[in-house]
């Protein structure tokens, strides 16, 4: 008998997120699951590594009653760990990233911590979905989100992933309506309108928050923005070759010197 | 007489690094500069903001006579506040990062805070320029980087940026021997070969340091990789569409079902 498939699992938003608990709940139907995530929540840190700091890991209480670590660092220091240390090297068959408490949709691919944990393991050749479900809330209601968790993923394992392609999942808020469909989307074009809220500290001193405004900026039916908004889930193959290939030609007509 | 250009400067070494000193001296001669940097290193960020606590901004003393301030977060935070906070949401007409202290070529671009920031400048529509020295010494030398950094510069104010784009530009160490020319690139394929140190604290506990070892996995001679190996100097037009539009048509044969 073939062995069952080693998937690990992580997150941004931390080990004792519920998101996790509930991703990892799905994935012991279809292998051996080691749960490596944040000890606190890490959302939008993007690809950061830790380099400037040790990092530490620590065996939990299981996770739904996988063997789970929770680790001092980021989600891609977490992906680092789990297959440098803990795996000696080994790949996993499959990586899964959330299920992530809040939508990764368009740009805020680059910001997510749980895709960029998901962008890292394809990086390493694995087989590679990011989860999220719209709903910031703790108390977020994932019973949408299992059974396309479900369909994603025996997708995954039965035709496996092109090199280097990790998949970006997003299921709308449910709100009592059944989902419409999945569509195979690209990320839409959009942009943050920022601002920052001042405030002073008990010292008189100036501090900021940031709060920014998603704007979507893409009239396409073809991406993950228009999914989600009509009632679909958003499926967006990723890649992390950033050249813009289409810029070369232009650029070739600069006259460029060195000295 | 037109307004002189307004220019954006910002790094991951830190705002007293030598590298952000020599990229502001060059650059007040193309305009008005002004200066947001990390307040300490922020190497390998990524694109990482800060949502789960607050920022600061602090007014230090000129970099090389610009006015500067140094910030509590990330590269990518420095964007944002120097936009939405200190010019009111006005945009410079140039943004420029580094002069990192190493190398940001090939999937680095992912890590590299110094290319993160350019990155957001891109997403905010600035014409943005990453510059970095493949020499991680506190005391490179960056007298070769000097006129490349006014090439390029004076290319893009002259001929401008597509939206969307920003530019990933690579100095190899330069050893006395002269710069063989410029290179317009793509992101060479590469990975890390990471592996962790162990160390036992005064207490008997494990952590770990990350330690890596750069991979180049593309033999093509279009690559930033190749064009740094051999004397030249990497320019890699980047973007932030992280989709893998070939994979679209792949996904679109799974048999995919929400519930």
């Amino acid at each position: 008998m073939p062995e069952r498939p080693l998937i690990l699992v992580t997150n941004d938003d931390g080990i004792f997120a519920p998101g996790i608990r509930a991703l990892t709940e799905e994935m012991l139907a279809f292998g051996r699951v080691l749960v490596v995530a944040p000890d606190k929540p890490q959302s939008a840190m993007g690809h950061a590594i830790t380099i400037h700091s040790f990092l530490r890991l620590h065996q939990v209480d299981q996770v739904a009653g996988a063997e789970a670590w929770s680790c001092s660092g980021t989600p891609v220091d977490c992906v680092k760990l789990a297959i440098y240390k803990l795996l000696d090297g080994r790949k996993p068959d499959l990586l899964v990233s959330g299920i992530n408490h809040g939508a990764n949709i368009s740009i805020n691919v680059l910001y997510s911590g749980t895709m960029s944990a998901a962008v890292e393991g394809a990086m390493e050749g694995i087989p590679s979905i990011g989860f999220s479900l719209m709903d910031h809330s703790i108390e977020a209601d994932f019973s949408q989100v299992r059974p396309v968790v479900r369909n994603v993923v025996a997708n995954a394992l039965q035709h496996g992933m092109a090199q280097g392609i990790c998949l970006n999942v997003n299921v709308p808020k449910g709100s009592g309506v059944p989902l419409k469909g999945m569509r195979v989307c690209r990320q839409a074009k959009a942009n943050w309108e920022d601002e920052f809220e001042t405030r002073h500290d008990p010292g008189g001193k100036e501090y900021y928050w940031l709060r920014g405004e998603f704007r979507g900026q893409d009239h396409g039916e073809d991406t993950d923005l228009w999914a989600v908004e009509n009632g679909y889930v958003s499926i967006v193959p990723t890649q992390y070759d950033m050249t813009a290939h289409h810029a070369i030609a232009e650029l070739n007509t600069w006259r460029h010197e060195v000295g």
